[in-house]
């Protein structure tokens, strides 16, 4: 009886792939649930309970939460990166660990196929056989949605006609929860014109009076909130996501490229990931050089794109993570961040390594360490190629530069 | 005796050295103001009234405003440029025209020497100096300011010496606008981590009911706002200035590297050019492909550093201005905007240049032109290299990648 | 009957293509060959005759070799592109000039099918497709080698069953011959290490005394070979090849991504296209500014990526192309290049756009236009940033820095 | 009594200033020379001899060669850094180790001053310069060729007046040597358009008969050469400079910008570099994968150009360092190399890590592990985009794209 890995989320569409695989294919199925911060440990049971009644061999969750942050935000953190200036890849990001942690666990109990339940539309069916094939060069790759065809109604009846009972309604929205971020799919996404309604999103507003909160990043990481310090960076994601989402914070709409060449459209809520984006963003402001916040800036635009398209096995990933990790030595301090409703504003920092200390001169007061004539020698040599250029050209001569 | 153009601005710098000028030093001073947005009509004249009374041969607004957009704005808005992703590059754009104005009018008239205002201390001198060594390679360059190194308070007692009756008070802040944004600095920003007072920015919040704006742009230009169609872009800018300055938006500290190593902070309000900016941005993530994005994303960077840093003369910054042109050709359309206090936010586009146009495939829904063998060929492809990679490296055998 | 237009080389494989498509599925074929400078007059005209007994519709020969100089040689030039710091892109320019002219004409002639004789196995077939769905996008393509995998037996026994009577012995060597150089592929190629002997490329060193040539450019475009002026920068072109190409010069092999993943090998020859694009650097070299080099490198690297790939259609290559045609302003002069068997030097060039102009100080000579001074304030303001870097963070106080 | 630690190389410069600096000025001074391969045994002794007959109070070869390779030649390797496509840095490299070498030692001997014998008029002393405000923030640089702006001749009549015996003869050229390269500066150098005679390098052509040698590369670094294992790198880079240079090869004259804004041309001859970073730059097209490969491109250009101005402190060369050093795990092999008189090629590689792989199909073969299908559906998604793009816009519908 061949062995496969079913990624199971527990709902129509995995559901159906369980039943289907293990009755109708004859597959011995092992149903895996990646959890990446999106299930609470009641859910996470009750889908465990149906799915032993779909006929698979055993139902497993993996707990990857700690991984996430270690191989993959860890590094959206450092590179601060929001794809399109927006979004934090809450959804791409998790995928690509859903589909190593699904790819490992297979490896580990012999599995010769995999399945998952993407359709043939959207950008996860490319991250996860991207990610599958590396890993697991001569495994099958099982997708019964994408193949089949199915429309919703067609599942359904399957399903009904299997004996399952479960909440069979359309969700007005596609939601996609994760430590890093909720995406927000349906209705007005899939126009160009119309935003979000404030109903959509799965946290409403509830506190409106501002607050001011305090990270401690060591070496880029957040290691305290408030003074608080945790064992592990997720605890401080989560008490930042506790603190700033019930203000309706950092919701947007992300527009952008999708890995097959078409516009995509969707909403998110990622409070804690915009917060902890900023504050760390503002932090390498005092910290980093220019030269070094150039080059994060140019190459972290890169690293989200490969992610987002599925690219993270490609070693060009760990080099940019090498090159970023390094450039966290002294990124390290304390930021202020004041919550509003619907927005947060940085206040400022206080970082032993802040280059903006006052002992080597503050911007526009009196200089220290530098004189009026050697700001005039460096102008002049610094603008001396510009000058010869356009001495040995001519080329101001007629205000036509 | 010899010509001198002095940028003037009517504050207590330029007074001083108008008067040591062409009193002390003995030169045929004309006064220069170069107004970019900064000032109103009424206040050009009693500048003009009591330049007179310093002994200056001349006193003379230059307006530039229309140039200042043709040859700055425009490209800071082609290339969605936010310096540290914060700042519209409000002064150091401003600087770049003015010096260049000045330096155009002191070889009309023939100057042998141009003077300027600034410190030792900023941004502003190294802007000031590159451009007029570039442009008038043989003229002297006169910055009493800087090589006298006067406290305020002997300034004072220099002009009071010589008649001069104006408010010496010291404001709490120093305050430079124009047409691209409104600067603040002092106090908290002379610190790292301290906000500026609501009290500190020149807009104070007089809206607080939400409204929604039209941005139309064509090839990338802002030609119309709430369907009223303007001249020039500068008028579209101002329009859209005067309805949302009065939400208190656009308001941050930007933190960055000065031209002279160290680091500065300065706060501003840019209420327009951020509504612009995101804007516009929002519309090339619908018309643009995706490697247009990528790589006018890669190269603003550097285009506004450079400008920052006053390099505007340096041919490069042509070669990107004919880049960042040509990308515009399809970036055209309308952006509603949602404004409300302290924050705005997008609502959608509507463009027919929009590559998001359900004709070919939504994304998430029902793929068409493509179907699920050629994702699964494309994927295979794709990822072709990176598992050849790893296969033959054997680097993901001991699950340490 | 359905009108296909035919990519007909006169080979083996596009002779099946012929007959196959004509004599077996009923098409009206219109065979044509696209020449980029590989064939000349008399081959071209045997090539017609032996197709109108193949049974097509009609045969037609484009002549595209000023058009592929306007639209992508001379980008290559202004690139000074070199795929992985070695090949002058000889057959992916070629390709897609050829498929963008196949496409036009299929365009005019109305026909409903477009076929090419790529197997499955290289570059040439997503180079052809991506053109084609891009200009066509409704047209069926066709590809019988790679549809029937046929072996090399198999084709010629089907040819000979069609009364086909042609050289069917296989040469030792697969070579591809264009105005932009000449590739040649097998054997050697196929391995990792091995050279090309010397046998193997098509043009033998047959001059021995070295001797100096001069190219002169205007704004970026060869117009003259030692003091002769041509009518069309291809001429020049020619002429270098032919003063060139007998010493053995730009002979290398290029190992570089395929479009499909695997890593790929191929042996070339390119006089011409060698010294050219080294002329043209060097000439740069003199006269552009330090960051339009840096710009043009980064910017041309990507832009002979994306054209080896087939993205010749993608509006980014477009924008790319204003940014390089700006740069080229100055790029004017004359260039003395050194010819010596299998090897080539540059001398130097005259310019009157040369930023090493004497007049501004000569390098290690006395400087003029700048004092020691200037350059000790300079130097101390140009190493500010890292010099507080280190106080800030000691990071040099153990020489582990 | 101050103690300075003098620069000094033995040459007519450094020897004023040994003289000036302890005869003239009182300085205690400590003459220091830092060996990074320019310089034999014996030689050292001669200089160290006639240094003690200057006044000094303490003469002390540093021999940094070792450090120099980790340091600094090691990322050059990695980087293939050849300074605008020529020019291995052999000068640039070698000056910031020396600097940071005199640096390092000033303070372990508690020097107050330093002193270095740049003119005024070339790129050292900003590398000077930069390294010793950085390493040594409170020092007194002092720079009496600078600063005195001495002929020649004064300087020769001031050594004879300290009877000091020399040869006092202009070298026909100026002549720096290390082991990255020797310069050769003067009369051609300084035109635009001249060559450097045969007679003027250093290492005149001695062998004819062609040899193909063998180069071991480990995880990116030199460990053998011809099947001989080295301890350290830099006896391998001596044995490929001992086999190549009596070849003539790797002699080139480098285009570039200085510090100081102007161009400057330099000869140089570097077999040994130009060889072995020619050939790791083969391994590489072997072992990385697309993006690795292009980002180390556009990294290593700036890498280059930051370490040539003398930026080596600014923590971004170490970042940079990080990245490279993490692309090299796989870059080791055997490569082979033809050398001739005046030239040489590559012929090919033998690696383990080889991604040409026939196991994963061979280019234009036959290919395995994809079929023609999965291309057709990887062409067709991957043009998607741009076929979408000139649909929406109409913008091929005149052939004007």
């Amino acid at each position: 009886m061949k062995k496969v890995v079913l990624a199971y989320s527990g709902g129509l569409d995995t559901t159906f792939c369980a039943i289907h695989l293990s009755k109708e294919k004859g597959y011995e199925v092992h149903a895996v649930l990646v959890n990446t911060g999106g299930f609470e440990q009641e859910e996470l049971e009750r889908i465990g309970e149906r799915a032993k009644t779909l006929g698979v061999a055993s139902f497993k969750v993996l707990d990857v939460i700690s991984t996430y942050y270690d191989e993959v935000i860890k590094f959206l953190i450092y590179g601060n990166v929001l794809k399109n200036q927006t979004y934090p890849l809450s959804v791409s990001a998790e995928r690509i660990l859903q589909a190593k942690a699904l790819a490992e666990y297979s490896k580990s109990i012999g599995a010769t196929s995999i399945a998952h339940g993407s359709t043939g539309a959207g950008n996860d069916q490319v991250r996860f056989d991207m990610i599958f094939q590396t890993i697991l060069p001569d495994i099958e790759i099982i997708t019964p949605i994408r193949d089949l065809k199915l429309s919703r109604e067609e599942e359904i009846t399957y399903l009904k006609k299997h004996g399952v009972s479960m909440n069979f309604e359309k969700a007005a929205y596609s939601i996609n929860k994760g430590i890093w971020g909720t995406s927000i799919g349906g209705k007005e996404t899939l126009t160009s014109d119309q935003a979000l309604p404030e109903s959509a999103y799965p946290t409403q507003v509830s506190v409106t009076d501002p607050a001011t909160i305090e990270l401690t990043f060591e070496k880029g990481e957040l290691v305290g909130v408030n003074g608080e310090k945790f064992d592990h960076p997720v605890a401080a994601i989560l008490k930042v996501q506790e603190l700033a989402s019930p203000y309706g914070i950092g919701r947007d709409i992300h527009v952008g490229d999708t890995i097959i060449g078409i516009k995509g459209r969707v909403g998110f809520e990622a409070a804690g990931p915009l917060v902890i984006i900023k504050a760390h963003q503002l932090l390498e402001k005092h910290t980093l050089t220019k030269w070094q916040s150039y080059w994060k800036n140019q190459m972290s635009e890169f690293y989200g794109n490969h992610l987002h398209e599925g690219h993270y096995l490609d070693p060009v990933m760990r080099n940019m993570e090498a090159f970023m990790t390094d450039t966290q030595t002294y990124v390290s301090g304390v930021v202020k961040v004041q919550l509003a409703p619907y927005r947060f504003s940085m206040i400022g920092v206080n970082s032993e390594h802040d280059l903006m200390s006052s002992k080597f001169g503050s911007y526009g007061e009196m200089n220290k360490g530098y004189t009026a004539e050697d700001v005039k020698g460096f102008t002049k040599i610094l603008g001396n190629q510009t000058a010869i250029f356009h001495k040995v050209n001519k080329s101001l001569d007629n205000e036509n530069h």
